[in-house]
């Protein structure tokens, strides 16, 4: 089972991921894993054999699972980073150390049986499907005492840490709230002690308001490049109704959420020719009760520069493009060449 | 000047870099910049005119700044992430967002005129001087009352976020004591209220009695793989006596830094066949007088994985080599192969 260890000085806790471990001669340079091409991809329609059998599966009527039939397809990741979940986690001590034991889920999330459309080129209403089986996925875990946070991430591209090419998302559940969320939730319940509202709500306002940082929006979303941007095109999709929970969505709120993600990841490929790029789901930890403060998000970053020695040191990063220029580029990437195979264009 | 915004959720800061601040359209995937080579390259001796001036070098008595003739050469950074340090800073809104002048310092130290020579090929003896220009600096700089904190880091590999291949490191000094020594100096505050000693004499003694994280040590310093290691081969260098500041090594100790420095890189250019790395010096705030808890070390991260969707979005790592593996590793590297041109060999 994997191993969570924390540091002494900071309490920071990291995953030493021991089913995924490697050989250290392994990481001598010249050891690089290649990417597999669609011939041997796992996730492709026809290997379902390749994978752990699906959890979950929207398929055409009448067919069996593992079986070709699927639009989404559901499946636990062969090398876990957390798992098993039917346990809760035991934290111990290694002389003066602090460890828990990884419990928890890993699954993948197939976006599409084709190999070859990027989240970016799957049609709005695959995108709907792939928000719907996240929101599904979030449902059939959440009641598990062993799992405190739930996390829906992408990495697309190599540089962006995907391993396999073919589009694909991974609901992690852990058995802590992780630091990233704990400072969000320090915040907001900070600032509505401070000026008495909701910090995601006055950025909400200040952005609809001021313009120059919004990138676009819908009924139900704002997508904007935040103030204090971390890295170049850092953009967000914010709900513009005050909601704690991503899994808290209604249907029709599930489709302008759809749309809100296939807009900005088109944006993204069209404007700066098919990046790296992580985006993952900030929500409310599982079973907090006392989660008022709080103002669920997406965040996107591309991988256009490197955490170098100054931000690794410090935690400070140094982001060479100002949010505004970054949105007013996304802005004019024309709205009309979003759609799979268009040339990219730029007002 | 550079501005410096603060996240309204969470106060994070970020630097928004404006002196080094790229067209929107430059981030387009195809546009990478190139790494100059030695015939182009600024830190190269002989090409001392295509620096700033310097403002310190290590020279052959009689002869001229700005010329060759010198060992170690320290240049302003043409394009600083934080200057000029002569101003105190101003903090102010924009809206209900934080923000503060991005004053600072940013040099760059010329570790060598050879431009083939990386770190971990310096002589023990060149190393010591680079270890002793870095102690100097942070001498010329601590009593600026704008600066609040100074970092010295060394980016090697293109991977890593080094823009020139030339051996050289950076030193930073920046208007605010950043988020990772907060969280340091909060930790070993606590500890000690809680344990009555310092946090990290404790992991010193720890290690010595159970050598499995422990990769080399001298006279002074214990060089070894963290136990909460964020990345494979994450590796440390902690002074064995109790001090809070870099800057006050004696003599004899700045020679022992630069050894277990020397050592080390040696030891991951030779076993993991020349990796990009960074490191960087943790020692306390400049203008802190109550830094009795904090003990300064340096860490050093081999760039042999990514931070992905999963890590951004928790700050919770997942490490695939545990460190004691990396230690064992480390350790078996052959000692008589560091010296500049002996063949890799791995016992």
């Amino acid at each position: 089972m994997p191993q969570l260890r924390q540091d002494l000085v900071t309490q920071r806790w990291v995953a030493i991921a021991t089913e995924r471990a490697k050989r250290p001669s392994s990481f001598s340079r010249a050891a690089a894993v290649p990417v597999p091409p669609a011939a041997t991809c796992p996730f492709c329609v026809g290997h379902e054999s390749m994978t752990p059998p699906e959890v979950m599966a929207y398929r055409t009527p009448g067919s069996e699972p593992n079986t070709p039939g699927w639009e989404v397809r559901v499946v636990p990741n062969l090398y876990p980073a957390f798992g098993p979940a039917d346990i809760e986690p035991i934290v111990s001590k290694e002389g003066p150390y602090e460890t828990m034991t990884g419990v928890g889920i890993h699954e993948v999330l197939i976006s599409s049986p084709s190999h070859a459309d990027d989240f970016a080129q799957l049609s709005a209403g695959q995108t709907a499907k792939v928000v719907r089986a996240f929101v599904e996925r979030y449902e059939a875990h959440r009641s598990n005492p062993a799992i405190r946070y739930m996390l829906i991430i992408n990495n697309h591209g190599k540089e962006a840490g995907a391993s396999l090419e073919h589009p694909h998302s991974q609901l992690f559940g852990i058995p802590l709230v992780p630091s990233a969320l704990r400072e969000e939730l320090d915040g907001t319940r900070r600032y509505r002690a401070e000026h008495g509202g909701c910090a995601y709500c006055e950025i909400l306002s200040t952005e609809q308001k001021e313009k120059v940082r919004v990138v676009a929006e819908n009924d139900d979303f704002l997508t904007y490049a935040p103030f204090a941007s971390r890295t170049p095109f850092e953009t967000a999709i914010l709900p513009k109704w005050h909601s704690a929970r991503f899994e808290e969505m209604s249907a029709g709120q599930q489709v302008n959420f759809a749309r809100a993600l296939h807009d900005l990841t088109a944006r993204i490929h069209t404007g700066l020719n098919d990046p790296p790029y992580n985006f993952y789901v900030h929500t409310a930890p599982v079973h907090s009760t006392d989660d008022v403060d709080y103002h669920w998000h997406l965040e996107l970053l591309p991988k256009l520069s490197i955490a170098a020695g100054f931000e690794l040191g410090t935690g400070l990063m140094i982001n060479v493009a100002t949010p505004e220029a970054a949105a007013e580029y996304l802005r004019a990437v024309d709205d009309n060449a979003h759609s799979a195979g268009a040339s990219p264009t730029v007002h």
